[in-house]
């Protein structure tokens, strides 16, 4: 898989080279590519921004060089590729979508900035545009790092596999709590059970406390969450207990 | 304000050099201390993980580490602070937890890894956890920018205080569309409302713009809105010509 990063801080991802994408990249399995977009200027002072039509602050950044990199990376490499504009307008990230990516052979992340971007970068070259949330950030570097960072690992053959079955979202529930040495440090214990060695009550009370743990952290999980009849019911009687009423 | 990043890998954090963080810091207005984990390690070896206790996959962070790293760091500069952990079972970060965090005059952020990190963590140096979504990331490193750079933008003298006031989510809607030169390019042209020089015809447009944009892409946003009765009944029907029931 290709990714390509567009942006006007390309030194920021550096960052990248010391995550799992450095892994990937090495192993093969990715390739990320980052274009300055200042290099797609129109103009030779290398401005990417201008002041926006019918007034207001701040500044907005200009579509034509966008335009202009996106073209000269589809030559360099045939592969269409999907636009992704990071902005705040998108739909929240999650894990289906980086699960969707991840199928992907290309991906281009434009990196929008916070004064704005021109409306024909959305109308007409991105696909689609993703956000990470409800928060404003200075610009897309920081969410195309996770965008890239959520897709690369779950390309086949990065990470173990049972690490990636395991973990919190995967399956809709959040993870049950790990402990390591030591098992008392500073008056706090690891609990008796996981000391024991019964392999059986471990499993079991791992999987209750992740139930637990989305309860009350993410109740808005379980309705989606594959859950046994035995499950719901004790869900039931602990919400009932804490007082409040998740759908389940 | 005072950042202390708590990370076994420091070197991400160069990222962050090129954003508003390095702005806010050169004025003085904020300091980013970055702590590698493995500096308070309990070996030689600089280790900070081991297996996990009761079994399974991969490897865990210890425990002990992180709450020497914090001890330490509070003997440096004795604000205690609010130590938040990145986490894939934190509340789901937004605009309203970012302002919270900028009135504060320290806070801690501690770097999980996908492994895994001892529960005791949580239970005992964390005041919260704070998780950027529902996606997988290999570490909290990335999620920690974005803290940083949410919360330091927002700080007094920062950004421009206009730019601050007009962006999305902010008044709980989405940004109009904007535009720059050149008003035409490749056939796709600026809207002529924005070439009118009509400022209250242009304002108009802009806040219905923002509201059919907010409308389509994240409706649930409108319910904590500040409409007018005339906007809520264009929005309504709105919604009814695109066939959907939004709350309103």
């Amino acid at each position: 898989m290709r990714i390509d990063i567009i942006t006007i801080f390309p030194g920021m991802f550096a960052a990248l080279g010391e995550s799992i994408v450095r892994r990937a990249e090495d192993a093969g399995l990715a390739q990320i590519h980052i274009t300055d977009l200042r290099e797609h200027s129109t103009n030779k002072h290398r401005n990417v921004d201008d002041y926006p039509y019918g007034g207001g602050p701040g500044m907005v950044m200009q579509s034509e060089p966008f335009f202009r990199a996106v073209d000269a990376l589809r030559k360099e490499d045939t592969r269409r590729g999907r636009v992704i504009l990071l902005g705040p307008r998108g739909k929240p990230f999650n894990q289906r979508k980086a699960q969707g990516l991840a199928s992907l052979d290309r991906v281009f992340l434009l990196c929008g900035h916070y004064e704005g971007i021109d409306e024909r970068v959305r109308d007409y070259l991105a696909d689609e545009e993703i956000s990470l949330g409800d928060f404003v950030l200075t610009g897309g570097e920081i969410p195309a790092m996770a965008v890239a960072d959520a897709v690369i690992r779950l390309l086949p053959g990065v990470l173990p596999r049972e690490s990636v079955e395991q973990e919190s979202f995967s399956d809709e529930l959040l993870e049950f709590p790990q402990y390591t040495r030591p098992a008392e440090f500073r008056g706090m214990s690891v609990p008796d059970i996981l000391l024991s060695g019964d392999h059986e009550k471990i499993r079991r009370w791992r999987r209750e406390q992740s139930l637990l743990q989305t309860l009350i952290s993410r109740p808005d999980l379980l309705k989606n969450a594959d859950l046994t009849k035995e499950e719901r019911h004790m869900l039931r009687s602990e919400a009932q207990r804490l007082g409040f009423s998740p759908e389940l």
